[in-house]
């Protein structure tokens, strides 16, 4: 089988560590906590509409980095799983609110018909909202056994990488981006560090000061994030340009025709492939010093190059 | 003069207590506050089209009342002022997500041209995205002098209230109610506890929170909140049917064209006054208690059933 990266599949990592198994026990502890963390309720119609974008599946990255880098330090996944799920509702916000129709006008997220097609832009829009607000709420409700302070650094870290100076002001240049044929690697990093970067991020330092991280652990795992970010980013480009939709679960070959600059568009596909490999390899190299309790997040960073969707 | 309620100008209270002059004075102290706390930056179109709306005026209702409610209770209006502009956040981003076309689709707010009008759908869905999100990072940065878990409750309290809990679930049901003809009085009650009443209750009892509100304290001053939030809510209703566009600042006579129902239109417009007083007094009642440190918020309860606009 050849991956994403145009390798062939990767080998067992040396140590025993079945990671596929782990990223599968993990994706089901995250959708149980999400499914409990917003039962349905009075208005229906908008409990169903932010219902069903959060729980339609998906590789729950965001909440899977959380955990595992608060179990890196020492932390147990119970306390950060309010997080997690939080961290989960901001992206599912950011999804349905990009898919509009007034923005990227995406018919197919995650297989599935995007939100505003079933519930209309109104209730789209809304239930964007009220994830945005809802996971702040459940962060501080739920979040047990963890000092004040260090929740309140996981409320402003989140806030930040939600707003303007995050994934939103990503997306704004984006947008102003399209169809532009002189868009600089300067401008297309900006891009990504803002919109996919800055709560990926925020999911590892997160995990990090929930469980009462370091400065010198906190400096160490953000270079982590940051390099996992953007590999992230520009293998999502590879993908866009040789997966199918099926594959993709969205619409794929959707930034060839948009005329969007992308990392494949200016590097190429093979230059692109190598810069996302060489991330990656930094990436599990910023964890060496944590020995094998990094497993789990080394390998991620490999899976993240590798994925196929 | 005769104003809102049908009744002369109010006479000035047998205390003297210039309430114009303290509106005047909290209104430019939260004005001054929101513009520093939200400085240009890059992109610069979000944050201009943020700043539009959030600078664009309006009465800063809730801020003020989460100020007065704080110093009620020996607190000061510095160690409010930062949950005081993330209130003002969270209503701006309703109003600009609200005034979208998919939504009410209003072209005039406080005598503006709306956010969307200005900066294109997609520019105003991010503004309303960005400032929800960064209330909540302001208010943890920039919150001093005050004990973490008192934050925490601030945090959980404005969550809900900008959530499907609170003023998206009270929107939702607005826009599924609008043209039918047989909306009860319990369904007109819910959306305004909801899409108002939420967040007006947030400002007052966040106030209270960071002060340091005793139980009893704080279920006084919900009783007062929230009977403020519907009369405030009734005299919108009527002003929407006696007012000018010019007056109002936004598109008058709304609700009767799109055939809304409204408290005018269940119980008639004498009715309706009568009612707005009743609440208005047994708000002003509510806070007999705390004696003439109760001026501020009594003379709000009062300005809000004689207002104008």
């Amino acid at each position: 089988m050849v991956m994403a990266d145009g390798r062939p599949a990767p080998q067992q990592d040396a140590v025993s560590f079945d990671l596929n198994a782990y990223l599968k026990e993990r994706k089901q502890l995250v959708e149980a906590a999400l499914d409990c963390a917003l039962p349905v309720s009075e208005p229906l119609t908008i409990y169903e509409s932010m219902r069903y974008s959060l729980l339609a599946g998906g590789k729950r990255l965001r909440p899977i980095l959380c955990l595992a880098t608060c179990e890196l330090l020492g932390g147990t996944s119970e306390l950060a799983m309010p997080t997690a799920c939080g961290l989960e509702m901001v992206h599912t916000m950011s999804l349905i609110h990009d898919d509009l129709p007034s923005m990227d006008n995406d018919d197919y997220r995650r297989g599935k018909l995007t939100n505003h097609k079933i519930y209309g832009d109104d209730i789209a829009i809304l239930a964007g909202d009220g994830l945005l607000a809802y996971a702040f709420e459940h962060i501080v409700e739920e979040t047990r056994g963890v000092p004040p302070e260090r929740i309140l650094r996981v409320i402003a870290r989140l806030g930040r990488a939600a707003s303007a100076a995050g994934l939103v002001g990503g997306q704004v240049v984006d947008l102003a981006c399209e169809g532009d044929p002189n868009v600089t690697v300067e401008t297309l990093n900006f891009i990504h560090t803002h919109k996919t970067g800055a709560l990926l991020e925020s999911s590892v330092t997160c995990g990090a000061t929930l469980a009462g991280a370091s400065e010198a652990d906190l400096a160490c795992l953000t270079r982590y994030a940051q390099r996992v970010g953007l590999a992230f980013q520009i293998v999502d480009d590879i993908l866009d340009i040789t997966s199918t939709r099926e594959e993709l679960g969205k619409t794929a070959g959707k930034d060839l025709r948009a005329d969007k600059a992308t990392y494949p568009s200016l590097w190429g596909l093979e230059a692109s492939r190598e810069r996302a490999r060489d991330l990656s390899e930094a990436a599990i190299e910023d964890l060496a010093a944590f020995g094998e309790r990094a497993l789990p997040l080394q390998g991620i960073a490999r899976a993240i190059v590798t994925r196929r969707n």
